[in-house]
C-alpha cells in the first residue's frame, strides 16, 4: 500500500500531540502551600492521572474515573472504572467521593481536575431527591427528542450534583486548576465532560423551556427539581481556570508537521468536520481532485487533513464505523486515481464498534478488492467498511490510545 | 439581508464568464475557405447560436436543438425545441437533419458544434435498426440500475447513430470545431451532451459487460445490435477539434475575483463538488468555523466558493432544491452565527423544481424565521428549502439564465 509509512506516522504524531504522557509536563500549575488533590473524569483519566503523577514534584493523591478496560496503574491517584456511554452506581459512587474529597479545603490547597471526554456519563451523580434511574430516563428522553447536544446538556447540567462547574464551587476556597483534553467542536470546555470545574451559562429557565420545546414526558420529581430552580449553576467561580492541554486543533497541526517535512503542502480543513461519513467523503473527493487539476486550494504534492467526527447512519448489515466508512466511499468515488492514498482513524484507537482505529486505501484498493471477488460498492451500502478492510489486510490497528481528540483524515495527493 | 448585493454580484459574474454572448467571440476559428454550417445540442445551443451569428463576420447556416421553452430569436441559424430529460420526436428529426445537414461536406467547409448540458437527450437519434421507444425503456432500466453515469454512457452511445463522436464523423473531410460549455466534473469534453463530435474510447465489447455486470433486461432487438457490434464509435478523428468555452471552473474564477476585489480571500473548494446536499453544508460550515477561528485554510475576511451538483433525497413533502436545502443545512448548523452569511444557486436559474435559481442567508435567518413562527429544523426534514426562502423574501430570481455551469456556493466570512 501506498504511502502506508507515511500516513501511520502522521497518525502517530496525532495521537503523540494528545497524549497525556507527552504533554501534561507542559502545563503543571506552580506549586501550591497546601495539598495537591487531583480528581478527573474521562476515558483518559488514568493515563492523565499516571502522566501528571510522574510529572509532578511533590506529594499528590485523589481520585479519577475512567471507563471499564481504560486503567492504568498508578501510585498514588486512585482510578475508578464505571460505565459509559450509560452512566451505573460505580460512576454516581465515585462522583460522590469525589465531591467529599474537594470538601473542607483551604485556600492554599490546589485541586488538579484531569478532564476528558467520556466524563459526562462516567461522572454522574443526581442532584439532591433525584434518582439515578429518574435521570437515566431523562436521558433517553432527551436522546430520543432530536434536541442538539448543546440543549441536552442544559438540561443534563441542571439535574446533576456535580456537572455545570458544581465540582469546583464545591472545592472553594481551593484553587482548581483544570487539565482538559478536548474532543468537542469549538473546543467549548463547559462541554468536555458536561464541564464539572467550569462555569455554566446556561440556567433552570433554559432547561424547563427545553423541556418544554421538545415535550418531553418527564417524572413528578424532574419537573418538580427544575421547577423548584434551588441552587442554579455557578454563573462565576473566581477559583477556577482551565487549560486545554490537547484538541483537535493540536493533533491536526502535528500531522501536518509530519507530511510537510515530507514534501507535502498541508491543508487543514477543519477540526470539526461533522456529517454523514459517505457524503463527507465525497466532498473530500471534490477538493482532492480539485488540487490534482487546478493545484487548489493547496498545490500539489499536498496533505489534505481533517479532524471531527462525522456520522454513519446504519442500513446494511456491517457495524459501520465512521473512519472506514469515510474511505471505502472516498475509495468508491474516486475509481483508483493513480496518484490518491488516504487515511483515516479514530485517535482514540477505537472506530466504531471494532477495536480498529482505522484503515488506508491507495490506487490499488478497488482493483485489489475485486480480485478477491469483493464489490466496494456493495460492501458500502452494507457499512461495512471494517469487513472490507480486514479482507484486504489495510486496517489500522494500534489499541485503545487512553485518549481521543476525534478523528483523523489524511488525504495524500501526489 | 447581510451581503445580498455583494453575493448578488458574484453569482452574476459567475454566470456571465458562462454567458455564451460574453464568450463566444472570444473563440472563433479562423474563416474557412468553403461553407460555414452550424449544429449543435444543448440548453445553452439557442444562445450560443445568436451569439455565434451575431459576433461571426460572414454567412452562416445551421441548426441547433434545445429544450422546450429554451429558443431565442437567431436570424441564420434554426433553433428546433425538443423534450429534456426524456427524448421525443422533435430531438429524433433534429437529430436526423444534422446528420443530413454534415454530410457531402469538403475539407474547405467547417462545421462548428454548438454544445452544452442536455444535449445528451435533446439530440436522440437510434442505431439503425433500433426504435425510440427502445432506447427510452434502455433508459429507464440503466436509471433504476444503479450504473455510474459513465457506464450508463458507454451503453447509450453503442446504441447511438450519433452520439460518440458519429456527428464528427458524419462531416468528414470537413472540419469540425466543437465550442463546448461544460457541466460535467472534470470538463470531460466526451461526456457534455455525450460528446457527438469527440472521440468515444469506449467499445462495444465494454457496452455489453455493463450490460451483463447490471443484469439489464434488454430486448432481442438491442441484444442484438449490442452483439453484432457493427459500425463502433470513432477512435480517431483527425478533422475534429473542441474548445471549452465556459466551465464551472471559469465560473468559480470570475466570482472569485469579485470576492477579492471587495477584500476578500477567496478559496476555491472544488469546482465538481457532489453528495447529499444536507451534508455537502454541514462540511462547508466545518471549513467556514475553521477559518473563523484559525484562519486557515484561508484568512479572514474570507470568501469560500465551490460548484458542481449535489444531490437532494427526497423524504418529506418539500419540493427539495439542493442549493436551498444546501443553504438550510448550513443555516441550521451555524446557528445564527454573526459574522457568516452565504449564497447557493444554480446558474441555469433553475434550483431544482422551482423558477428560482437559489437564496441567501444570513446571520438573522434562523430568528427571522422563527419570529415567523417557522421551524427551520422541522423544514429542512421536509426538503422544503423553497418554501422557506419564500417565507422570508430572500430568494434569488433571474430566470432561466440560458447557460448552465452547474452550481454556485459561496460563503463569506467577515
Amino acid at each position: 500500500m501506498k504511502h502506508k509509512k507515511l500516513l501511520t506516522k502522521m497518525f502517530a504524531a496525532a495521537v503523540a500531540a494528545a497524549q497525556p504522557s507527552k504533554v501534561i509536563a507542559q502545563h503543571l500549575p506552580a506549586k501550591p502551600k497546601g495539598r495537591v488533590i487531583i480528581v478527573g473524569a474521562g476515558k483518559a483519566s488514568a493515563a492523565m492521572a499516571a502522566a501528571f503523577e510522574k510529572a509532578w514534584r511533590g506529594k499528590v493523591e485523589g481520585l479519577v474515573v475512567t471507563r471499564y478496560g481504560y486503567s492504568v496503574p498508578t501510585k498514588h491517584i486512585e482510578v475508578v472504572e464505571a460505565a459509559h456511554p450509560v452512566p451505573d452506581v460505580a460512576g454516581q459512587t465515585a462522583a460522590r467521593r469525589m465531591l467529599q474529597l474537594v470538601q473542607g479545603l483551604t485556600k492554599d490547597d490546589l485541586v488538579i481536575a484531569l478532564i476528558s471526554g467520556g466524563g459526562s456519563s462516567l461522572l454522574s451523580l443526581p442532584a439532591f431527591g433525584l434518582t439515578l434511574e429518574e435521570k437515566q430516563k431523562v436521558n433517553a428522553a432527551l436522546l430520543k427528542s432530536g434536541a442538539p447536544i448543546a440543549e441536552m446538556n442544559v438540561v443534563r447540567k441542571h439535574l446533576s450534583a456535580i456537572k455545570g462547574g458544581r465540582l469546583a464551587q464545591a472545592a472553594f476556597p481551593a484553587r482548581v486548576v483544570s487539565l482538559v483534553i478536548s474532543d468537542v467542536p469549538g473546543d467549548d470546555i463547559s462541554a468536555v465532560a458536561s464541564g464539572p470545574t467550569v462555569v455554566d451559562p446556561s440556567t433552570f429557565a433554559q432547561a424547563r423551556a427545553i423541556v418544554t420545546k421538545y415535550g418531553l414526558d418527564l417524572s413528578a420529581a424532574v419537573q418538580g427539581h427544575l421547577a423548584q430552580a434551588i441552587d442554579e449553576t455557578p454563573k462565576h467561580l473566581p477559583n477556577a481556570k482551565a487549560i486545554l492541554i490537547a484538541s483537535p486543533q493540536q493533533s491536526l497541526l502535528a500531522a501536518a508537521e509530519v507530511a510537510r517535512k515530507a514534501g507535502y503542502h498541508p491543508l487543514i480543513l477543519g477540526d470539526s468536520l461533522e456529517g454523514e461519513a459517505r457524503d463527507v467523503a465525497i466532498v473530500h473527493a471534490g477538493i482532492a481532485l480539485q488540487v490534482r487539476r487546478f493545484g487548489q486550494p493547496a498545490r500539489r504534492p499536498c496533505a489534505i487533513l481533517s479532524g471531527g467526527e462525522t456520522t454513519v447512519t446504519l442500513r446494511g448489515q456491517g457495524i459501520g464505523g465512521r473512519n472506514v466508512e469515510f474511505l471505502l466511499s472516498l475509495a468508491v468515488k474516486l475509481q483508483g486515481m493513480n496518484d490518491i492514498s488516504a487515511m483515516a482513524a479514530d485517535t482514540d484507537g477505537v472506530d466504531g464498534g471494532a477495536e480498529v482505529a482505522g484503515a488506508f486505501i491507495g490506487p490499488d484498493t478497488l482493483s485489489r478488492a475485486r480480485a478477491l471477488g469483493i464489490d466496494p460498492v456493495m460492501e458500502l451500502a452494507n457499512n461495512n467498511g471494517h469487513g472490507f478492510f480486514a479482507k484486504l489486510g489495510d486496517q489500522l490497528i494500534c489499541g485503545p490510545t487512553l485518549t481521543n481528540v476525534n478523528d483523523l483524515r489524511v488525504i495524500l495527493i501526489d
